[in-house]
């Protein structure tokens, strides 16, 4: 493969950002008040990629939106989204009101209904109000405008403390594309908010089993490795959608450039998810190495990321090694104490059974920054690696989760 | 197998409840005020057992204590356990002084050094002060007495907020036993406090092989089904001692009893450990029935019960049953959403795909209790059940956690 001059730069507009796409968001009356109801579309059929969530118990409009694009063969002109009601455990009922969400939006964008996709995030068990939504909709219709894309993001809100967006340009030889993406966080509350929801643009012309396989590359590293508190929800999704407006064509040579930038983006977006994570006052990134896999690596570091004593002891500046040790060891993978190796930020506090105490201050200064790192080499001397994101426990997140019906 | 007549009933004394064992604790300087060295000795070479963490990274006295057993064939006649200090990380030093402890308390108790037992609980990476220890355990040799089990319950404890013993008197056709315990419990902070220490006695006759599969048994549904945060420690460790005393002998006839006596007795010492689960209001008790096997259901138990939503949603006293319906959807168990049924205390709040939110106020009210009950019917059919008891979170476990060393 030869070399190729490539340049990726930030840009605004968000899922507008690609040429070809509009969006909008609009207050339908789910929420006592503020937007809830998003509506994304394409000018032209795009091709479409989904990833779902992995929990058995499966939100209606998870369920549809599978279907369709199983049906269309990964096509699609638009996606709804509501926010405040998730439609899970709802049943019969629940896949009825997706799929009544699905025939609206047809109508109001005046496509093929097999062309829709539909997400929803919010309260488990409550069920969607349809006559409000599908109201929603044909408002959210007359307002789809290349500017709308920020009430989207800020209409797929829960408990996010900020509407999350991010677009890239992407510059080669073949043209110029651009990919842009909003993404809801990590809310889950009254009783379980979605933990995520994702939305991708791009002006990009790429085949529908390549922008798949794209979409699930740039996730494994990005979206599936961040972890606010170990919860997956019934209504975790993520959509792609390449409308082709910009006219380059995604081939062979150029997929590793667009692979790359996706990641690049799917990267910021899930860490801008971290970040928001409730009560989280740090971004954590926990790097294992030393493991006989790179799953057994992931494994480790998702432990650790989801520790509560580890996270605690981020929230409190302190940088407890110990702590990470006894995870590490409990992980169920190849572990050998006496060649591993901790270090926090700059300072290596654990290596070969010996304690440094005496670089205890460094650890600690670095854990008063706003993003800290954690690495631990699980001492088995294999090339096993992964990088998770995570975020500290404050009370506050406690204090989310308990009190929000009260 | 003839009906046999038995009587269990509490008795006062802790681990010195049964005859023939003498216990002191002593304040040896590791911690800066209080009890921080405990000692146990049976009159007599006892049979003896242990159950250890399976953390692969493993405290010194761990090892040793592991070590102690295979080499005597499970035989003890003493049992030197400190606080403040877990010994663990601390490579070859840790072991020396591990072994050293053995070897103090086998000269000051008088005994074959191969009989001693130890266990230690507290900081990770600290290293342990070997001639402060080594004067607790002189001085504690010399106050070993009947009378001694509140000291020593007290001295293995770290941020348990009171002493943990029990006992009961088991009577038989074939004469009457007793079976004593203490434990220390969910305090892990600074960076790590081991979470359970375990130390059981009988005066009952029992041949090693036979104590060590009682404890075993005992301890599966007991100590092994109970989780405050999910974190398994360097420095976890149950032991048995069996004395004979009593003139009791623990035939196949009375192994049952034994068993059963011992498992009670378990039961309550580790439910007391999550009463005393750092910042716990409550003790849950989490069942999952309906699963294809016992693993799963324990699977899924242990993931409900180690849930932050769940158990931020326990604390505030809301019944989030949503929360039980995802969790047990991502338990990577069997899981029919359509046939899965959840009841807090009295009220089933959903079953069959239907939601019962008129039965809310029911488990509410329930809620508000010190012990409280959740249960999920995975709803494939199966036979498969587990119970775990857990704790709430509250703020105040964070703050523990977080700030405890600043």
């Amino acid at each position: 493969m030869t070399e190729m001059r490539v340049a990726v730069e930030p840009v605004a507009g968000g899922i507008t950002a690609p040429r070809g796409f509009r969006a909008a968001g609009v207050a339908c009356g789910l929420k006592p008040a503020g937007l809830d109801l998003a509506l994304l579309a394409c000018d032209e059929p795009a091709s479409a990629a989904g990833i779902f969530t992995t929990n058995r118990a499966v939100a209606a409009p998870v369920l549809v939106s599978r279907a369709q694009l199983a049906q269309s063969g990964g096509r699609a002109r638009a996606i709804v989204i509501n926010s405040k009601c998730a439609n899970a455990c709802t049943g019969e009922a629940g896949l009825s009101a997706a799929r009544e969400m699905v025939t609206a939006t047809a109508e109001a964008v005046g496509c093929d209904p097999r062309l829709v996709l539909v997400a929803s995030t919010g309260v488990i068990g409550m069920r969607l109000d349809v006559p409000k939504v599908a109201r929603g909709i044909a408002e959210a219709a007359g307002r789809l405008a290349p500017g709308g894309h920020e009430a989207a993001a800020e209409a797929i809100m829960t408990t996010d403390r900020a509407p999350k967006e991010r677009a890239v340009r992407v510059a080669t030889p073949a043209g110029t594309f651009s990919i842009g993406g909003m993404v809801k966080g990590a809310g889950m509350i009254e009783p379980l908010m979605a933990t995520m929801l994702g939305f991708l643009t791009t002006d990009a012309t790429v085949d529908p089993a390549v922008l798949r396989r794209a979409l699930v590359d740039a996730a494994d590293d990005t979206f599936n490795a961040i972890t606010v508190d170990g919860e997956s929800s019934t209504n975790d999704s993520v959509f792609l959608l390449a409308g082709g407006a910009s006219g380059v064509a995604i081939d062979g040579a150029l997929y590793p450039v667009f692979v790359g930038a996706l990641r690049g983006l799917c990267a910021d977006l899930a860490k801008d998810i971290v970040r928001g994570g409730e009560g989280a006052t740090r971004l954590v990134e926990v790097r294992v190495a030393g493991a006989q896999s790179a799953s057994d690596a992931r494994r480790a570091a998702r432990l650790i990321a989801n520790s509560l004593l580890v996270k605690t002891a981020l929230h409190g500046g302190d940088p407890n090694w110990g702590r990470l040790v006894a995870v590490a060891g409990r992980a169920g993978v190849a572990f050998d104490e006496a060649r591993a190796r901790v270090r926090i930020g700059p300072a290596e506090l654990f290596a070969d059974a010996t304690v440094f105490d005496e670089r205890e201050a460094d650890a600690a200064a670095h854990l008063q920054g706003p993003e800290v790192e954690v690495a631990v080499d699980l001492g088995t001397g294999g090339s096993g690696a992964a990088t998770v994101w995570t975020c500290d426990l404050s009370a506050e997140y406690v204090r989310i989760n308990a009190d929000y019906r009260t």
